[in-house]
Formats: structure tokens, C-alpha cells, sequence
């Protein structure tokens, strides 16, 4: 019988040895650059092509630009790197594919819709907890433009956008992954880290038959609800044994469901919840109506923000939830449903 | 510092505790069905929409039935089973979510083209050999007409296809990756599996620079090499320390040049080497040009044929290595190159 010193209740992990979120970068595209998080982010592209040919071109460049900061601000060379764990949105994964070549690290590429930052950290936290890896990066991005061609209209269209519809953040947030801290020495003492990961709940597909791709808050708001209903039932949890419960791209349609959904399971996270894609833009001044979303909105922001309130003591433990919705232009077309899938990340102070 | 007992030279892992392939299921297509690995399937359908609506419904049903059918032959239930490591080859992995989702099993959504196969192994070995999971179960499809349809034409244009194509594989395998044989005491003693995996080495993105999608074994040939190249080194192994050496997917013309670029590199696999979308049709009667392909084409011949092969002690050792292209039709029309990934699975006696 294979150990269960790791296995929490039916969907978690605890980590037995450290693994430390060591260092992380973002870089963003024009929109992000003028929203409340700009002065955060590690870089701001001055226009949304980044130098490029193409939209999915920017994005490849968007995810080598992240891997490149975030490995130059932990000095570490692309060869200290075990695995890469990286997906996108657009078919194929091509962005990470394209953007990722040249740096020659093993990648597992995945593929969890606009969870896959969680699904990512998930993954290269397990690796680096067993000792496959001493470091790993994760890295995920997304980009307006790209998004909306991938999955709904060219920009050239000019459709017009519901009040439930999101804006994908055109951005990338890469985490290097790491079993001790940066520059820690060989007794294990000193060394910095922006915080440690100390478990994780994964999530299942939660389809609740909605159909609406103008409205992913809706769609995915159920997801979150289930991982982290499971997250506080593994862990024997309260919600305020979190300073925040922060979900990935849920914007003001989906919080609004998520909370009435654990109201309704019997936990109230009223004041412990926050949404990325509600964080990255400013509601009133830019016009995003439902908030932010895609692989990008939840990176960026837990680079930027979260990891800062942690690193700054202002939150000692936040379960951090990216939240994807499983559709493509192709099951949209055909009738289908849009259903669901959140990671749970627990982050603590390090 | 994180132990570094798995970690075998650059890219590979060899698991301290056991990890068994307990139990595989395949499901294939009528064309499939038709070729020399008729007899070893578990199921071979009647025709191609295997009662569903449209080509990407019948590629999930395939999913779904290729898990229920490894379950029912372990005799285990979905409760039983940790995670899921799914993927395919379609936009947005959207064969793996629909077929999916009514299993309720935590799901790791993976993308690695046509090495996915081998991306689910992988991650799914780590899980169990680390303790994280009891049973995982890994699974991946194609369908020759959802991935006609997405890389290529719809099926209706009928238009021509050079003789460097391959024809992708309807089908999908489903793994069952276990810390102990099935039916083992507690004392350890006794139990069934179908193999061991005793190692993996992780593949890097390899581009050769070639940019024609008509010629998958080509572009995936570099990347197959490198892998199998670095797994020898990894584990200072010659090629006669393997009974077979199993490329996925690269067909006659890949084969040729997987052989040439070792041979380069000091090492002959003339001897070992077998490709699964070579053995999967009949050259001569079924007309497929370079051979099979697709996420299933290495997965039900790992499945039907090589599973049995180790299980009757004709090959002890086995390096299994699908091999996927890293296009999109997109990449594709703006004119990049098709590079390639390949994962490693060593397989042994259980």
C-alpha cells in the first residue's frame, strides 16, 4: 500500500516537505497597464502585439517574456530548471508551445482552461515535494485578442458584449517553484521566498448546464464553489481560517452565485472572498462589465497582489482558486454546455 | 534541499517504490478493427459516431467507455480512483472534458499533441510512486474525423493526401497506474499487473524547422531522438538493454529518420526499434500512407499489443516513447514550423 501521509480527505494534498513559491514575474498588456494593479506588475507592454507579427505570436511572447524574469529576479539559469508546467487557452496550446521552445527545459504541458495556473502550481508543487524536481516553473497566459478570435469573434467584427461577458487579461504570470528558498544555505537557514505552498485541493468538472459563453461566471462559479466546499471539508476548515479566498475569473456575475452557493452547503464566505478578474481592472473607469478572466487574469494578479500581501505579512494563509470554464468554439457551436473546473492552492507565509 | 533519490541524470526519474500498470482497456474504430491488432482489442465499434451525434460527441464517448472499461476489468470504482490525467487532441481538450465529466474523479487536464499518452504516464506514475495517490487512471483519444476536421479539412472536401500522412488512429486507451498489483495481500504477496513503469524521461520541445503538416513523422522524428538519446544516457543503457524500443506515431517515414539521427548520435536501434503507428494497419491492405496517428494510436497498441507482450514474459524491458507535433491549424496558416515533444515510459516485467 503506497503512503497516504500526503492524502487529505477525498480531493487534497499536504505537503510533507517545504515547497516554496520562491519567486514569481507578470507582464501585461496596455489595458492592465492603466488598471488598479499597474504599479505591481513587473512589466507593461506599450503596445498588445509585444513586437509581433500576430496575436498568437504576442501571446508566445507574453509566457518567454515571464519565464525570462521570473528565472533573471531568482538569478537562476534556465539549466537549474527540472520542469516546466505551462498551458494556454488557444487550441493546441500553441502559445506555450511557440513561446517556451527555445528555453530546452522538460515541459509537461497542460491544459485546465483559465484554472491552469492552479492546475500548474498543483502539479510542480507535487513534483518538487517528492523530490523529482528541486525547481520547476509554471507558467500560463492569456490574450485578449487571441481569446476572443480562439473562442468567439475576430476584434475586426466589432460584436457587441453583454453585461455578463468578461474581458480576457492580456498577460503572463510565471512561478518558479522551489524545495528551499532563494539562497538559503546549506543548514537551511536565512533565504527568501514570496510564500510557501503548503497543500492543495483539486478539482473535479462541475457541470451545472448552463450554456452562455458570455457568461463564464456563471458557468464556472459552481467549480469553485465545489473545490472550495472540499477544501475546507479536507482540511477541516472554516473560511476564517483564511485571511482570503481569492477565485480565479469569476467577475461580478459568478461571485455573486459562488457565495449563495456555499451559503447554501453551509458556509458563508462573505468576507474572506475576493476575485481576481474583479481586481484587475477598475469597474467604473474601464468598461470591462463582468470583470477580467482567462489564464492570464488569475497569474498576473497572484504575481502582483497576492504574493505581495503575503510576502508583506498582511495575510499569513489564503486558498487561492483559478477557475476555467471547459468549452471550445467547436462544443459551443454544437449545442453543448459549459461546464466548469477550479484547482485549490494553499498559500502560506513562508 | 530536496532529496534528489528519483532524479536520474537530466531528464529522467526512476521510481523508488513500485508503481504498476495494473490494468488497460482499449476501444477502437472500424478501421482499427479491420487491421492486424484486431483480435487484441477490448472493443471495436460498429461504426464511427458510436451512436452520438457528431464526430467530437463520438470521440468522448470513446473516453468514457475506454475508463469504464478498465475500471470494470480491475473491478474497481471511480470512488477508488485519485485522480484523472486526460487529454486529447482536440481544441481545448474537449474530447477529455465531455467524455469525462460524469466520473466526478479530479481531473489534471494535459496537452502533449500526440505524446499525451506518455504526458499521462508520466504524471500519473509521479503521483502514485510519491504517495500521492493509490490509483490514478490515465486516458487519451483521437478520432481520424474530429482530428481531420481540426488540423486539416472536414471530411467532406474529400481532398487528397500526400504519402508522407499518416491516418489518425480512432480510439482511446485508459490506464489504470496502481502503488499495488491488483489483488495483492497485505503481506505484499501475490496480485496481478499488466507491467511495471520503473522509469520516465520528460521530453523538451524539439524543433527541427520543418513546417509541413502533411509529414508528422518528420517533425516529430527530432524529438523522439532526443528523448530516447537522453534516456540512454540518463540511465547508462546501450540499446540492447531494452527488448523494444516503441516510437508513437512516426510511421515509415519518421521511422527512417529516427533511425539516421541515433545512428548520428552513436547509438543503433535498427535492432529494437518499433513503431505503434506502423503496426497499428496494414500497409499493403489499408492504404494508410506513412502509417497511424494520433493520441490513440499509441495508446490502445500500448494497451492490445505491448501490454501483453510484457505480460507473457516475451519482453522484459520496454522504453515506450509517443511522440506528438506541436501545431494547430492556426500556427500552421501563419506559418511557423511544427515542432515535436516525445515522453519516455520505461515498462518492465510487474
Amino acid at each position: 500500500m503506497a503512503e497516504k501521509v500526503y492524502q487529505r480527505g477525498k480531493q487534497s494534498l499536504e505537503f510533507g516537505k517545504e515547497v516554496y513559491l520562491a519567486e514569481s514575474a507578470s507582464i501585461v498588456g496596455t489595458k492592465e497597464g492603466e488598471g488598479p494593479l499597474a504599479d505591481l506588475f513587473d512589466m507593461i507592454g506599450s503596445d498588445d502585439m509585444f513586437g509581433c507579427d500576430n496575436w498568437e505570436d504576442a501571446e508566445s511572447s507574453l509566457q518567454k517574456d515571464a519565464v525570462y524574469l521570473v528565472l533573471k529576479k531568482a538569478s537562476v539559469s534556465p539549466n537549474d530548471i527540472r520542469y516546466l508546467f505551462a498551458g494556454d487557452l488557444l487550441g493546441q496550446s500553441i502559445a506555450s508551445s511557440f513561446g517556451l521552445l527555445n528555453y530546452q527545459i522538460p515541459l509537461f504541458g497542460i491544459y485546465g482552461a483559465c484554472s491552469t495556473c492552479g492546475e500548474g502550481l498543483s502539479l510542480g508543487s507535487m513534483a518538487v515535494s517528492a523530490g523529482f524536481a528541486d525547481r520547476v516553473v509554471c507558467v500560463t497566459s492569456s490574450h485578449f485578442a487571441s481569446a476572443e478570435k480562439e473562442f468567439r469573434f475576430p476584434l475586426g467584427y466589432g460584436n457587441q458584449r453583454p453585461l455578463s461577458a468578461s474581458w480576457t487579461v492580456t498577460g503572463s504570470g510565471a512561478f518558479l517553484l522551489s524545495g528551499e528558498k532563494l539562497g538559503q544555505d546549506s543548514y537551511g537557514n536565512g533565504g527568501r521566498a514570496r510564500a510557501k505552498i503548503a497543500g492543495i485541493t483539486t478539482g473535479k468538472i462541475v457541470d451545472f448546464g448552463i450554456k452562455d459563453s458570455m457568461n463564464m461566471g456563471a458557468c464556472m462559479a459552481p467549480a469553485a464553489a465545489d473545490t472550495i466546499y472540499q477544501n475546507l471539508m479536507d482540511f477541516n476548515r472554516q473560511p476564517s481560517d483564511y485571511d482570503r479566498i481569492i477565485t480565479g475569473d469569476l467577475g461580478y456575475v459568478g461571485q455573486k452565485a459562488l457565495i449563495d452557493l456555499l451559503k447554501e452547503r453551509g458556509f458563508d464566505i462573505t468576507k474572506q472572498h475576493m476575485d481576481c478578474g474583479i481586481e484587475v481592472y477598475d469597474r467604473e473607469a474601464q468598461d470591462t462589465h463582468a470583470g477580467g478572466s482567462g489564464c492570464g487574469c488569475a497569474a498576473v494578479t497572484l504575481s502582483a497582489y497576492i504574493l505581495k500581501k503575503i510576502e508583506e505579512g498582511i495575510w499569513k494563509r489564503v486558498l487561492f482558486v483559478p477557475t476555467g470554464a471547459l468549452l471550445s468554439k467547436t462544443s459551443y457551436n454544437e449545442g453543448q454546455t459549459v461546464p466548469g473546473i477550479a484547482h485549490g492552492i494553499i498559500l502560506e507565509s513562508p
